[in-house]
């Protein structure tokens, strides 16, 4: 299998199904961020919680009347050979889009889809739309944009930087940790980090959100894979549709879904002018689409820390009143080459560094429960 | 000597004299940010280059009719017995605005003086208006606050805990290099950093900012002192006038100086918000105030990177038309108990850890030359 110029041998891409089976319903995509479980509305049986119940309703994303999947990222339920050894290939979200496709492939899904998505999953969404149209019949893209901006790129880069001193100096969980807290401070509003926290008084050594950095430090460097987020923030910074105007333009021409882009004004990794740029060049190449924006004080979080301001505004962009069409002929859930059965009990190990599910399908019931972010 | 309930032994502060002799002129100081050398218009003896040319001028500063001051950072020039060896203390703002007032003591300046400064010299700016409102009749306060925000003190944070890692693992280099690329993302405004470098291309390791962060962490890691920075950083966000707001109008109101407030709309380490709350609040209780928007893609640096603009601005102010007026009455240059001679061949010394100038005078003439950023 070759993606963006790498051959990638022994591809084992996995993914889960959430509702009706596949190939009697509708089917909706769901990708979230860097750090998402493939289990937007929780599953119970790994005990994973949910990072986002509020999307999934009658109205909205219902489990009931389409098919929703959710694929994993490479290094974090998908890999291939030598990922896990040898050096991270250059990939962007462009070719993690094409993985997308070729896991729809593996497991034998032909309908085209609705896909919504936020930030990573936002900027892999318009990647879907633009190289692999026949598939997406309307995008959600949360967050994102047509590329990053030269801020986003060089606070991504130095957390890079950060990990590999920590796999230099061999404490790579710091590295993870200090990457994690950079990350932190572009992942929330401004004005809400300024009212949350206390202030560094006198009798303090560190301010109180010293607190609150090591926390999401630590719970990400226990957890998270190291390559999986190397290729990931990479992926975002290599994201480019073409070299010039003219060249993004020729690619945003091959959309031929609706396309609804949400932005979050104050977002500080992806800002709102971002949304408003792939919104104007998507009207530029004549493309069915439509902004909205998300008043919110929690920035590129919006989308988990707001998502019943989120759920209100997709129910009034009216994105998932069509999905209760009928579903095209899809073949049944097959495997790709190396597929091998998905087991209960490796149900929590999605957020493990090498284990894979090769185009496993799971039935997953959604649960009411705590909304907790990935 | 007390600072904050610090008692500080051995102190040697330093600073630099420019233009009419003390006790001739009217007197005006200059103070920069955190790394900032004491010579704003740059120092042919020791090859300082200047950080702040533009602003020297017949209608600006003007050394033929004013003395400017210039006092150093502690570690950086000032110092005292255990600084350079025990915990470092927990000094703010308020207490480096204290230390400035020390040091006019110390060479024998009586004579209330118009206070420029900017980042971290605007904040300790306010705090000398405040605290020492009988040395202060004007203050120009650029990019700074009556406090940080919660955003900007948990990034100094963070940026402290990368050169406390340094410390441990006995790489404070890299601890300082990682600190200061983090700086980086602070300083440039956004608009600018997303047109000034190239993208990460297909064929790049990594994008083109990576060598603008390589270079300006590698030299301030060679040529800053460790616990100076972790001094300053820590100082800014201790900046509080008070507990409530009562309580900080309370101290606000003891202001005699007509105050200029200078911002910059995209700055992203004191937003313009925070210029517009101080000035706010200086008007709350009756100050003599005026705020200035100066128009910039270079976000907190522009007070170097935009200089001409800004001396524009402050032309249109008028803020240094009345320092004509004849001086006070001032004793001649003095030097505290523990004064020692400045010796000219220490000249670029003020860069080293524990270099002193004991209430150090020295004239220097400021030539034009080429602009530089401390």
């Amino acid at each position: 299998m070759v993606v963006e110029g790498h051959a990638l041998a022994n591809v084992l891409l996995a993914g889960y199904v959430l509702g009706a089976p596949l190939g009697t319903a509708p089917v909706v995509i769901v990708v979230g961020g860097i750090t998402a479980s493939p289990f937007p509305f929780g599953d119970a049986a790994s005990g994973t919680e949910p990072w986002w119940p509020a999307l999934a309703g009658p109205d909205l994303i219902d489990p009931a009347r389409v098919t929703v999947l959710c694929p994993c990222w490479p290094g974090n339920g998908s890999t291939w050979q030598g990922f896990d050894d040898a050096p991270i290939p250059a990939l962007s979200a462009l070719g993690l889009a094409d993985l997308i496709a070729a896991w729809l492939d593996g497991i034998g899904c032909a309908t085209p889809a609705t896909y919504i998505g936020a930030s990573l999953g936002g900027l892999v969404g318009i990647a879907f739309a633009v190289r692999h149209p026949e598939r997406c019949t309307r995008l959600v893209t949360i967050s994102a944009g047509l590329r990053p901006d030269g801020w986003g790129t060089a606070t991504r880069h130095l957390q890079r930087e950060l990990v590999k001193d920590g796999l230099r100096t061999g404490d790579v969980a710091t590295g993870m940790a200090r990457a994690r807290q950079l990350g932190m401070l572009t992942y929330r509003g401004r004005d809400e980090l300024d009212t949350r926290f206390g202030v560094l008084e006198a009798g303090l050594a560190v301010p109180p959100v010293a607190a609150y950095l090591d926390h999401h430090g630590a719970r990400f460097a226990a957890k998270f894979p190291v390559r999986t987020f190397l290729l990931l923030s990479d992926a975002i910074d290599r994201c480019r549709f073409g070299t010039d105007p003219a060249a993004v333009r020729a690619e945003l021409a091959r959309v031929t879904a609706e396309v609804v882009v949400v932005g979050v004004p104050g977002d500080l990794l992806f800002p709102y002018h971002l949304q408003n740029e792939l919104y104007r060049e998507l009207q530029a190449v004549g493309a069915a689409c439509s902004l909205w924006k998300l008043d919110s004080e929690f920035g590129h979080d919006a989308f988990l820390a707001d998502q019943d301001r989120l759920a209100l505004l997709l129910r009034d962009a009216g994105v998932f009143v069509q999905t209760t069409g009928a579903a095209s002929s899809v073949a049944a859930c097959s495997s790709c080459s190396r597929a091998r059965p998905w087991r209960a009990r490796n149900a929590t190990a999605w957020r493990s560094r090498s284990r894979a599910w090769p185009c496993a399908i799971r039935r997953s019931r959604a649960a009411p429960s705590p909304r907790g972010s990935p």
